[in-house]
């Protein structure tokens, strides 16, 4: 067989530009991109057969390695599988390059086995759309990368043969495409002119910094030296330790947190509260740093400039002034938390702290599920400060959080840690039906027999549907996904089954399963959000 | 609170039209919707987690009803989930309303949680887009229902509160919607001049008919008893006794085997031999009958004229002549056959033969899986006569099977069974995640380790990578998914441990596991093909 034309020099062409971890989905159409992809010798490739769970995982690794991750399926609904994670790329904006096989053109539509309409697959969720026949896809690593960064779609049709024949051994077309396009779609960050903004810094008395998703860093530390409050949820790893979901409890408090200029950096936040505030409480200016969104995002109602520029750029090239705003000091907060938590009882709050203390005694990273988990983690007084906090915020989905964090589990020597919900775990249980699961691997799975935050939400806590058609009250434990995986599996029902040292130091990738009551959990949290309201 | 507007009067409109059965996945956003269905009383309401498995649920039960299924989820990527089963109901023809609750349209691209493009989520692969604030969504039902048979998509914006007050009472607003719309989109089958097509049977003197995959039906009877030859695989549904894939296996007969004319009714083929056969001996004419093709299917590359009618409308409107063409006889094969299987053993052909024999003695229904599973009820010698065949032949994915059988079985009676391999039942196991496990759901895995049928293609049997990135070699046994699902598990690993009888009678939704070695399937298979080649 003739090796199809061009699959060498595509694969190349990615591997020439950084690309160098690919996802393969077993099937027969892609098998010449699976043979380019695992001969080739340059790239780490991995086999995963629920396609849902292989994009997360995929996604998994392009968060730790911020270089976009191949994923490559066979034709027909495989692709459309990978779209949960596609549109959770997209709009957490991490760089994916899809491969899709296809039938030859002329095949669509002609009842053949696994046909669909590939072309675009993913609508407006994918940055781009390749056709490998007529487009030149040597783009496609530039394009997923430049801002904001994101998936692209490759569509590959491909005839028959699929296999080559014993012994067939690749040509390193290197040569070809060192660095041919590198330069393209490099982002060029405009410069700022800064007097503006410099000038408004300088007028306002209070200047309130938000920081929504981002990946770690330490850059906001400057900003808190300058007396300029700065609030983040967990997900903004910006090391923020003002309990802002809980000062904004109290609502009558509101009119004296009204800043003057508001300052976003990063991309979503979890928590309404703080977007209520924002939009009845508006400042007179409210500036986005971001290289380049998508849109116009303007979740706080009050948006008056978008800076286009990266959030390093932006507070290193700013002139920023010692302001001393206090009135978004929590320490009241936190004497509060600190005599709440002093009395141990068995529900989630008690526990996310608990285990949130843990885990930053420990070096370890950490990847929150939706929809409880992420804010729970936002309520404790223990706070992530070491810990790296992933969570997939784009769609803010359960499809994938498990798989997510299995990806980004094999770019890590930390321990790498999923906290779930039994909904979601059990959701993507197949995220651990591979081959891949690193001595590194934590999962801590809160089972409170369904979806506990709907019991958590007035009105729909008094439904008659409550059960069964909200909640899904669903009887499955972990244990039995955790055997089929072979790993290792812990239990804990009451304060003395839990320990958590010993998880942490097993050997091997273990599940702890914590089990407690939706009923209590719900009224212990109404009682300690009480605390802080006015 | 006011119920929001409309979403009473869309429920009862849907209701009006014959619209009764609703899977309905747990969300915040969609919960005026899942009130509005459950407390109409007219619905069947069934709550289902993974939106994934619970669209190929829905699929199931159409597949049954012949009604349109209501598919509910909550806005961002649980829609996305249902895509593959909306894509397999698009090109299998099966009705599907599916309603998205969305955020109101000015909070799309602004950062708020679970917040996607929803307008056309399923592109090209629904037949219609309905907005509920602009569109008249009163047509949903008509426009699933016009032929060719399909999905369509209305999206709901609802905007907080989702939840009415204790007590809340839904008006019934039947009286408005009674009938209102039911006249338009019906199908007018056009009235077909039967003149031209009767003299064309009339002068051929070889005719073939074959049939794609249908419903159950007997009125291809009439032209066997023409001596006209009816083929058609299992999924067709036909009757036919001809075993046409095993015939064909002998290039050699195929000249004497051309047609002069040939008729195709129902939709695709799963056999690859019978299109190869027709592409390169083309008959003098080839017709589609099929009421309303999407495109211009031409799988044989021989199409010369589509007839807009049903398949029963045609056999029954056109003037048969008898033809007593023999050629297509298989009684010689049969022979084969007969001798073959009466030494047994322990592999897939032999296994597939004993349990098409033993299903066809009770009174059941198949759902049959991609993609070894499928192929190979169409090699054995016991045939499914009087057990209807279904498969997800639409795009012919792995995704969703189990759950599609999950879904059927609800609506029937007879024992339904899912024949199906290791990797689509490991692939769909959250089929089993959910209360709507009937006592008459029978599951049958084929654990052969990974995906075998990749051992059986020239070329890919070969390659190194066969192991790692095409089989998937898989560990994972159906026993814990059994376990948590609370359903009996039978395994088999020998002839002694096979208790067909015991596993069809048990109370309760049961699953055998047989265990067999990929290697010697697909050795055994090559022998058995090989004894039907020239």
């Amino acid at each position: 067989m003739a090796f199809p034309e061009g699959i060498i020099e595509l694969v190349e062409s990615l591997y020439q530009q950084g690309v160098n971890e690919a996802v393969i989905c077993p099937g027969s159409r892609n098998a010449p991109l699976m043979i380019a992809l695992t001969r080739h010798g340059g790239f780490t490739c991995y086999s995963i057969s629920d396609e849902r769970s292989a994009g997360f995982f995929g996604l998994g690794i392009a968060l730790k390695t911020g270089r976009p991750v191949i994923l490559c399926c066979t034709s027909g609904s495989a692709g459309l599988n990978f779209a949960p994670a596609v549109v959770e790329a997209f709009f957490q904006e991490v760089p994916l390059i899809i491969l899709t096989a296809d039938r030859p053109k002329e095949w669509i539509g002609q009842w053949d086995g696994q046909t669909i309409y590939q072309e675009n697959l993913y609508g407006n969720h994918s940055k781009a759309f390749f056709d490998f026949e007529t487009d030149d896809c040597s783009l496609a690593t530039s394009t997923a990368l430049a801002e904001p960064r994101g998936p692209v779609q490759v569509n590959v049709p491909l005839s028959e043969p699929f296999y080559p024949e014993p012994g067939f051994v690749l040509e390193n077309s290197s040569a070809i495409f060192q660095n041919k396009n590198l330069a393209k779609f490099k982002v060029q960050s405009s410069k700022i002119d800064f007097s503006y903004f410099n000038q408004a810094i300088s007028s306002a008395e209070k200047i309130l910094v938000t920081v929504g998703q981002m990946e770690d860093n330490s850059i906001f530390e400057t900003l808190s030296a300058y007396g300029i409050p700065v609030i983040g949820d967990a997900t903004s790893n910006c090391g923020s330790t003002i309990a802002h979901d809980l000062i904004l409890a109290d609502e009558t408090a509101w009119p004296d947190l009204q800043p003057d200029l508001h300052i976003h950096f990063g991309k979503s936040f979890v928590s309404k509260r703080i977007k209520q505030f924002l939009r009845s409480n508006k400042p007179k200016q409210s500036w986005l740093i971001h290289p380049n969104p998508i849109g116009r995002p303007d979740p706080f109602l009050c948006l008056s400039h978008i800076v286009n520029t990266k959030a390093s750029s932006f507070i290193e090239g700013a002139e920023w002034k010692q302001k001393n705003w206090n009135v978004w000091n929590s320490t009241k907060i936190a004497t509060l938390q600190a005599e709440y938590f002093a009395q141990a009882n068995w529900t989630e709050i008690h526990l996310y702290n608990q285990i949130t203390e843990a885990i930053e005694q420990e070096s370890a990273e950490v990847h929150v599920a939706n929809s409880l988990a992420v804010r729970y983690i936002n309520w404790t007084l223990a706070k992530f400060k070491k810990t790296e906090v992933f969570a997939n915020r784009g769609t803010s989905g359960i499809d994938g959080c498990l798989s997510t964090a299995v990806g980004a589990a094999q770019k890590t020597d930390k321990l790498c840690i999923s906290i779930i919900g039994d909904v979601a775990f059990q959701y993507d249980r197949n995220a651990l039906w591979n081959k891949y699961l690193p001595a590194n691997l934590r999962i801590i799975v809160f089972n409170n027999g369904g979806g506990g935050i709907f019991r958590n939400l007035d009105g729909a806590r008094d439904l008659p549907e409550l059960d069964e058609f909200m909640e899904t009250e669903q009887g499955f434990t972990a244990e039995n996904t955790a055997k089929d995986a072979k790993i290792s599996y812990f239990s804990a029902s009451k304060t003395s089954d839990l320990k958590l040292d010993a998880f942490f130091k097993n050997k091997g990738p273990s599940l702890l399963e914590i089990h407690t009551n939706s009923v209590e959990n719900a009224e212990e949290l109404k009682k300690y959000m009480a605390l802080f309201k006015a």
